[in-house]
Parts: structure tokens; C-alpha cells; sequence
């Protein structure tokens, strides 16, 4: 095999289009050579615990898996009976990006409400959360956030743990989807614990793929005895590997040092300069019809704006995703390869495809 | 992190316990850099489409999955409505090693049969191929069998190609485990087309892990046509990845070149070499109270020999699987990495052990 | 057993909540006696193909089944593929009170819409019907709604058609649950097949057991080829009767003569009279601080009222569910059992409690 | 509607192709009239939990449902985790009749065994119970065994007893399916408590339906504690009535007096007498080339007889089921309502088909 792309290539679609960082392509070599037991019993998974508890706190656990869907279903299901359901935004990732697999392998009933920035309050969890003890009724005994959400916004410490007050007065439990939790601790300058264990979070689903890994995502459970019978719901559920050493090197890669951080610092930074760039030039009167409909709290920037110039933009070469073509709406993402150049270019394009009032 | 193990240990415990031949690692290293997009419209994914089909046709179409359990289920859900039936043999990995993936999260029902050797014949199949429209009997519509078989065997490619004429005539359709078929098409001397698309299969679970990969293997559809959906319910069973390249990558690092074969030459060549020096000292008299339920066709060798030996095998280090407890059983598996000297190291310690009558 | 119940003692809970009509009754004991094949091949279930032919069409299929989730998760499932969604109205019985029985059991992902008075339209179906051929979301391939619906509102025949159209023309299916259907008919003026079978709908949810039967609903396939493997769908998700005959009974009761519509007439005209009979109490100033959210259309009236009437009434022995605590919204139904004095009882203590402005 | 059968005939079929007795009819009757609270808050549900505590003891708690499928579903889903396995007989109605729904709703994996005489055994049950811990294989926590068997055999009180212990002991649960619980009791001489609860049984699906019901069954819990959410899961099961009055009603018919008994025992005497007429028929040398595969326990007898006799026989007008045509196998049922001369005609017939040696 040879290589067969342009590996200088890069654009705005997704932080899945990045590749792998460096760092991690050498964890897998580390982690090579010799036999090491299968399905996680193995020295690397074994020392991802140790690490993870230092972020965590000395009672965590942490099950790695494939993907962030795989570890959304399983950590959802592992805390839910048969009857439960979840209450979550109506963004949320596993109610728009899932294909159903929640409902589908996991069983499980999304009971959703609108936000207007992707965050649950506590009043919008109660327009759902309600009818306990009526068979009738799929059971509320979950909340899952998204933390940073679908929107790019984050919630802060203080609101997630106002969050899982609520969630825990009402005898449900508080699950956080973190496919992009290092952008969100950069974000809000915070530690990983602050605005989860330490703020009432109950199992987590740690990113890593988004983040500069291969493939590598986990459920760590930061409330003992909330789930039971992880290990065999992860098996069922397709998600074990049998040579995981290599999925938790990839975790070890980003999290036993700082590079998860220093991952997400390069994309929120770029996706703030890009922001800033263009927010200039809309007051500066450089730059017309252009709208920001969300804060930029994260590595994406929302925006609006004329559907010829995300047509002519397209044309110049530059990839991102419409996110919401009734609403003119596009995302442009940020990875942790993301250079200053790549921002200026784009920023620049932009600038001429809307410089006329 | 560091390298936390030791490289050069090797046992005989699984396949999987061996690491990532260093040309997938290379591999990985290629398709790195820039960005391709997700979910598998990439370049590699699309030149590994390329590749498959110079092995199985030019109407294969492949889809690369995580892992062999999500091949299986991914394969058999495709293949059948929501009221069919599997039959396969009861030593089937789908049976005893997936946790009831197939039967929780593909909703299917299994009807399995005991087989001597791990193989069904068409007069086993017959055994639960019966009852179509009675709507109270889940329908039999396709059959599963796995290529070399959990017991070490192969079957023949004439085998295949009867069993194929026997599964269609009733209107059924034929499943391949290949977790290990690239052992299968070398102890056949085989291509790997000859037992599969051209032998009437259906559709294959293409492996790789097993085979030197780091998590990569492919459901690819033989009959076009026999399948619906795939796409979606390779998502919904959260076994897409998103940085499929890598997947991709791997996949095209084994079946580009001939690598899938000198790693299953490898792997099969120690097996023979370990089950030979054996049988040699049976025969000579130098080993007592060892023998062989199976044939070795492929890079295990099954073994029944004292309880109080294996404990002592054990005890020197030497580490492998108890196979059926009940029966003595113990499974001894070679990988691409085992060595001559692996092997003359344990079959000196087997002959040890057993030496005195 | 004696009788150890009032069976002179009525309320206003629920069409449930009353017993057996007794032609129902006498059906049943016309069918018994003697042997006749199980699970449907009976003379009794035959005769019912012949009598909904006559109502839905010549090309009619009926499937019986033990309840209304049922009725409707066996259409929907057998609509729809394994990654379909159905899009439906967020008060839609299956969305609340079937306990999630479409994703658990169907295996079906709902993309629910707020509406006014639980009848969708064209616009809100758009909200939902996207995203065809992306694998990650769930694929909109099935649109039902409720007639009469939750809120006791009737969608019209053109209503029913225009939506049908819509539906069809994005390739999707229309479901109709029909737990109320009789109701509806009698408040249209309309035939069966007029808001069924001729304006497009595909699949129905055959209603009985609110209408004075026992225990006895059906799926109606109207469009020939639409489903497939009804029989097996119906075996496997527990809902085929070994005595079948006598679930046909019931239903041939209803709808082999026009029980069906005297029935839905008397339970249509108690609420009709209920609700004119409060109206005028509002206008002539003798009723205060009574609404009405919806339309009566149907046999059931919904109201908001002060809490403390609604307590008060409660202790006066009136049974009746609250519907949105949320927003003080009771529900007061009628089956056709209900009396003009049960009416002008109840009107009268409704009057009493907020005869005070 | 009218009478569109012939109520004088009967066969030998099915217990299910007889129709209710009379009690159960008149049962209906007297629930009717009047409102009762839906879904199983009215008072002839409340009194079968009385009248059921009278047989099973004062902890035992039931939850009607409409059918066996959904009774026995329902009892091993709310006995296990999602992980969890049933070891059955080969046999056993939930593997060999019910569609695959307890793999397919249930999401259970059943793990069976071949016996002889459809009755498990310890050492049966230990052929499959293993493996607890080991995540890749499905976890046996339930035994499920049928009483009187599929093949019309019967478990004595001492063998259910020494098998309770046998499960318990492994930490597994037992359930029973009792859809012929009655014409066990009958043919053991037995209270239904003495080889249930006091045996050891967990749970208990109980029959009504083939003894004389319209189509009644409950899951009734006699050991408290083992289940959880019973309530949910058969609302999501889809088996929860809306007007369960009527499904409690006939249970009351059959239960409150002794006309369970009355009913089991006409059609275990009348098996008795077909199979007493046809052994003495074989030693007076009068029939040939007839043979009982098992031991007649139960209201069946199963046969071997040849093909040409088995054709001629249903030339002549009698009913029966093939049981299982690779071994010449037939079943013939007898039910509450088979009749002596019922008996002697086809006892003479049979005769008459095999009298040349």
C-alpha cells in the first residue's frame, strides 16, 4: 500500500476528517510486539485505569469501546432497566446521528424537548420528566447531556451541577456525552473532574477518536453501583476488543500526558480565531449576511449566511457540513491539526464571497 | 507512555493475544495526514473495495466493521427478515462465543446441531432445515459456517460447494465465518475466491484481526442482491467507524499484497510443526497420554491430554485455553509471530511433561 | 364466581373502563362449541376477510391481535425495515402511552412533532421527513397518525388525503391507528373506507375493544404488497391468539351488521351532549372558568377547570383521568354505554361546582 | 352474526381447537356491566390474586396476560438480566413453537439440551450451565422447564424438588411453563402448589387457555424478590389488557372453584382411554405396527404408526398433528370437551387401519 491521499489536505467538515496525532501513531508502536492477553486484561488497559482515575477520581472505571455510539448505547442501557427512558436534548447526537441505535440495540425510549442552544435546563428536563410508576408511560430515570453540545456550546460547571441536583432529586441518573470533553475542559478552563464526577455526573462517554485517536472512545463510570453487568452489555452490544491494548494505548496517548489538551487547545483556538476574524469584519462592514446563531465555546463555528456563497465556497475547494438547510445554517469544524494558515485562508474566502452589502 | 510489556513474550493462548504485524502499522502510517473524509468515503476504503474484488469478484462489495462479532451479526441481520433462523453448527463462534449478540442485538434465533469435527454436512443441516411458512417455527433462511472452524478444521472447497447447492435449493442462503480464512486458503492451498464466491457463498465475514491486523475486518457481500440496507444497519449496530481509512488501511495492508497469506503460512506452519514434532514422539514412544480429537488444519492444534500436565505446562509459563474442561480438552494456538523456537521450546516442554507412561 | 362488581355504576375514565356490549356476548357463545383450527384458519376469522372487504375493499387483508399497542406496533414493524422511523404527532399513543413498545419490541425509532390538537399536516410531517439516505439518521420511511385522534379531534376525509399524497410522494407509508375509528366514521358521516382505503391511507389499526368488544383489534392492510411477513411479525410479537375465533367473534359482532356504528354513535352523541350542554351553561353565565382546548369530535371532551372543582367533583364519585396536569387539562370520555342521565348527572355537578364566577 | 360451525365436531388436534366451557362463558357474563378500572386495577383482578394466593401460597403474586407466548416471555425476561441465558429442553415450546420471540422480544439466548423424554434432567441442565463470568458467553441464570412436557410426560414432585436445588444451588432461578399445569396436578395427584411453589419453582407461567379458557394466562412470581418491573414489562411485552376484568374473569372461572381439575381430568381420562383401548388392542395382537414413544402423563398421546395409516385415517375425517415426521411421529389431544365415544370411535378406526400385521 502506498499512500493513496493528499496528506496536506485538510478542511472544515468534521473533526473526524483529521487523522491521527503523531503521538498516538507511536503509542500503537509501543504497545506492539509480543503477546499480551486479549479483551482487556492486558498491561495497557490495566494502566488506563490508573490514568483515568487520576483524572476521574480513585473510583472510576473505565470500559473501552469502538466508538462514541457504542459507548452512548452501552452506558445508557447499563443504567437503565428494560423499561427506562432517556430525557435529552432534541440535538443530541444519539437522537439525530445514531441511526436509531439507542432505540434499536439499546432498547431504549428518548423522550426529547427543543433547546435553544443544545443545553437541558432543569425546566426543560421536567417537560419530560414526570409519570413515574405508570406503566403506561417508558420510565424518565436518565438524562444525557452533550458536553461540548452538538452546537459547540458548553455548559458550565455550575449548570451541569444544578443539572444533576435535579436529575438525582428526581431519583434519575446523569449521563454526559463527551465525544468532545477536552474541548470542553479547555473551554471552560477547567479540570476534567470539575463538571463531571466532581459535579454529579454519573457514567461519562470519554472521547478520544475526535480528539486525535485512531479509533478510541470509553464509558467511565464515575458513581460506583449505578450499572451493573458492564462487561457482559459491552460484549453483547459488539463493542469489545479483542486486542484492546491497542484502543486503550490510543487513550493512554491523550490522556497520560497532556495531549488531549493540547489537541483541544489547537482546535478551540482555531475555531476562536476564525470567529473572531469574521466577527471583525462583520463590524468592521467587510463582511454581510453573516450570522452567528450560537456562542463559539468549542471547535466549531455555526453560521448563516447566503446559500450562493456557501455554494461558491464550496466551489473554491473548502468542505463543511450544511447542519441545518431550512435555516441556512453551516458548521465549520476545527481539529487539532488545524494550522493558522488554514483559518486565514478561510476566513479570507469568506470575506470576498460576502464582501457586498 | 511507555512500553509497559514485554515484547518478546509469546504464548499460546489466542491469536489474539498476538500483536500488529509491522507492516499494518505502516500501513497506518501512510493513510495518515490531511484530511479524507469519515465514514468510509475515503480513498482507502474505496481503493480496498478495488482490492476485495480481485480476490472475490468483481460484484463483491465490502464493508469494512470493527470486529468479528459485528461482521457475524452484520451479515447474518442482512441476510434475514425479522422472523429467520440461523442454522450452524453448535461449536459455532455465533453460538458459544458472542454473548448472544446474534440473538439480543440481531434478533435472530440460532438452530444449532452438534457436529463431530465443527463441520456441517448437508444431512446435519436437514436436521433444522424444516417448517417454512409455520409461522410458530422461526424460519431457517440461511446458514452459517465458519472457515476454518473453531476446532481447527477445513472444510474442503468441494465440501463448500455442496453444502452451497444444498443451502440454495431450499431456498436459504449461505453465511462464511472467515475470522480465519486467510489459514483456510493456505492450508487448502486455495485462492480465497475458490471457497467462497466461486464454492456459492453468499456472504463473508472477512477477518483480519486474527491475522496481524489491530482491529479490522469486513462483511463483503458475494451475491449481489442477497442484502438490504447494509449501510444502515452496519450504523445502527454502531459498527461504522469514523475514521474508517484506518480500518481500511489495515485491511488493504493484509489483501493488497500477499501479507494475509504470509502471515497465515506463518501461523499454520508452526501449528503443523508443533502437532508433528507431537505425534512423532507419540509414535516413538517418547510421549504418553497426549492425543488429538481433530485434524490440524489451520494454526491450532486441540489436545487432550492429563489435567495435572497442563497444570505443569502452566507452571513453566506456557499459556493456553482450556478448550471443554469436561473432556480434557485444551486449544494450542500459533499466530504470525510464533516462532520455530516457540514451537521447539513448548513441544520439549510437552514431551517433558508426558514423558513417562 | 359472582358478580363482584356495581354493574350499574358508570364514570368517565375511559372507553375501557366499560364492559362487553351484549351482541358481543352472543357472539361468543355462537362460536364456541365444537372444534375449529387454531391461530386463525377458522371459519370465524374467514368470514371477517369477507366482512372488512366489504368495508376497507376487495384487496383488504385482516390480521387480529390481542390490543391496540399490538395492532400497532405489527403495523408499524411490518411497514417499515429495520432502520426505518416513523414520523407521528408527539401526543400520538404510541409515543405515550404504549410504554415504549415501538422502539423496544418494533425495534422502530419515533421522530414525533408537536401539534396543535394532535392532527399532523403536511408542514409538520416536513419538520421530520429528511435525511433519506444518510445513514446516521434514522430513515422517515412511515407517517402515523390517529383517528379520532388523542385529543378527540377528526381529522377530515381531504384532511386525511392530502396528507396521504404528501406522504407517498416522499416514498414514505401512511399508518392509521385506528383504536377510535368507529368514532370517527360516525362524526364524519363517513364510510369506513372513505378516510381509510380511498384516501391513501396503507395500513390500519382495526379498533374494537373501545367500541364494546371484549378484547379484539386488528391490522388491516389496505395496500396489497406493502407488508410482508404479517403472519410471522404477528406470531413473534406474542400477539396471535390460539383461539382465534373468538377474537373474529367480536369483531364480526361489530362489524358484520352496524354494531359498530351504533355504538360510536350513542358514545359520539353523550359526549356531543356533555359538551353543548356545559357551552350553554358558559353562555348563559350559569358555568365559570371552564374551557375547552379542542373540538369534540369524537366521544371524549377535553377541559381545563380549576383544580379544586376537579377535586371536588372526584369526591362526588365522578371518575375521570387528568390528561395535562401541567396545564389543567382533564379528559372526560364516553363509551357506548353511557347514558343521557349519566350526562345530565354529571353536567348538572359540573355546573354546581363552578356555578361561582 | 350466526353460528358458521359445526358445534358437535371434534378432533384430535389440539386443546386449543376446542373452544370455553360454559363457566367460563357465564364468568364473562357476570364481570360485565358497569365500569371497572382498565388495565387491571378492577376487582375480579384483585380476587384472582386471592384466589391464586389459595393454590400458590400468600406470597405468590400474578399478572394475567392474554397468551402462553407472552406468559412465558414475560417470566423469563423479568427472571434475567440483559445478558442473561435459559437452559431448556431441546423441546421445550419456547424453543421449538414461539417464533423465536423469547430471542427476538425477550432478547434472551436459550441454551438447550436433547432429552429423552422432554423432561431435563441435572445432568442435562449441567451440560449447559457453565461459563458464569466469562462475558463471551451467554450467562445461564434460568431454567425453564415445562410441566406436563411437550410430550404429554410429567415431572414428578420429587423431580422438580431435586431440580429446584440444582438450580438454586448454581444460582440460577426456575421457571416453570404451566400452559398444562392443570392436567399435571391431575395426573399426579397433586395440589398445584405441592410441585410449584413448594417444589422450588421461581415462577410459574399458568394455563388457561387449553384447559377450558378463552385465552387467559398468567405469570404468577412465587418466590418474592426474584423479578423486578413486572408491571413494565408486560405493558411493553404488549400483553397488558386494557379491559383485563374479562382475562381475570375466566382465570377466576377455572380457579376460584375445582373446574380446572374437572376440565383436566376429562381430558387426561379420555388420553388414558385411547391409550388403554390401543395397548390393549397391540397385545390382543388386534393392531400392528402402533407404538408409543412416551409414557401417556397427560391429555396426549403420541404414536408411531405408518404413513398410509396416518393418511387414511385423516381420509376418514380425524384430525391430528404430524409431531415429527422424520420418526413417523403423531400427537393426538384430547381436551375438556372429548367425549368416551369420541374415544372409541377413533380408537376403532385406528383399529380398523392397523389390524393386518
Amino acid at each position: 500500500m502506498n499512500q493513496l491521499h493528499d496528506a496536506q489536505a485538510r478542511g472544515f467538515a468534521s473533526d473526524n476528517y483529521s487523522g491521527v496525532h503523531p503521538e498516538v501513531l507511536t503509542a500503537l508502536g509501543e504497545a506492539n510486539g509480543g503477546h499480551q492477553p486479549a479483551y482487556g486484561t492486558d498491561t495497557y488497559t490495566d494502566h488506563l485505569q490508573t490514568v483515568l482515575r487520576r483524572h476521574f477520581g480513585e473510583e472510576a472505571e473505565a470500559f473501552p469501546v469502538f466508538n462514541g455510539t457504542g459507548a452512548n448505547v452501552l452506558s445508557l442501557q447499563s443504567l437503565l432497566p428494560r423499561w427506562g427512558a432517556v430525557i435529552s436534548a432534541q440535538t443530541a447526537h444519539i437522537n439525530t446521528d445514531e441511526g436509531g441505535a439507542p432505540e434499536r440495540v439499546g432498547g431504549l425510549k428518548l423522550l426529547t424537548t427543543p433547546t435553544p442552544d443544545g443545553k437541558l435546563t432543569p425546566e426543560l428536563i421536567d417537560r419530560e420528566a414526570w409519570g413515574w410508576g405508570d406503566e403506561h408511560r417508558a420510565q424518565p430515570l436518565a438524562v444525557s447531556i452533550t458536553q461540548t453540545t452538538e452546537l459547540g456550546t458548553a455548559y458550565t460547571v455550575d449548570e451541569i451541577r444544578t443539572l444533576s441536583e435535579h436529575v438525582h432529586r428526581h431519583g434519575m441518573h446523569l449521563h454526559l456525552d463527551g465525544s468532545r470533553i477536552a474541548n470542553a475542559a479547555v473551554s471552560l478552563g477547567a479540570s476534567l473532574r470539575d463538571f463531571t464526577t466532581d459535579a454529579g455526573v454519573d457514567v461519562l462517554s470519554l472521547g478520544g477518536t475526535k480528539n486525535g485517536a485512531l479509533g478510541a472512545e470509553a464509558v467511565v463510570v464515575l458513581t460506583p453501583g449505578v450499572v451493573t453487568g458492564m462487561k457482559y452489555l459491552r460484549k453483547l452490544n459488539m463493542q469489545l476488543a479483542s486486542k484492546m491494548r491497542f484502543v486503550s494505548a490510543q487513550l493512554l496517548a491523550l490522556y497520560d500526558g497532556n495531549l488531549w489538551e493540547r489537541n483541544a487547545t489547537q482546535a478551540n483556538t482555531m475555531a476562536a480565531r476564525l470567529r473572531t476574524r469574521l466577527s471583525d469584519g462583520i463590524t468592521a462592514g467587510r463582511i454581510h449576511g453573516l450570522e452567528f446563531p450560537y456562542q463559539t465555546q468549542s471547535n466549531g463555528v455555526f453560521a448563516r449566511l447566503p446559500r450562493e456563497a456557501i455554494t461558491r465556497l464550496r466551489e473554491r475547494g473548502f468542505h463543511f457540513y450544511d447542519w441545518d438547510v431550512a435555516r441556512g445554517e453551516v458548521r465549520w469544524m476545527c481539529s487539532f491539526d488545524t494550522t493558522e494558515n488554514d483559518i486565514d485562508a478561510f476566513a479570507s474566502a469568506i470575506e470576498q464571497e460576502l464582501s457586498t452589502p
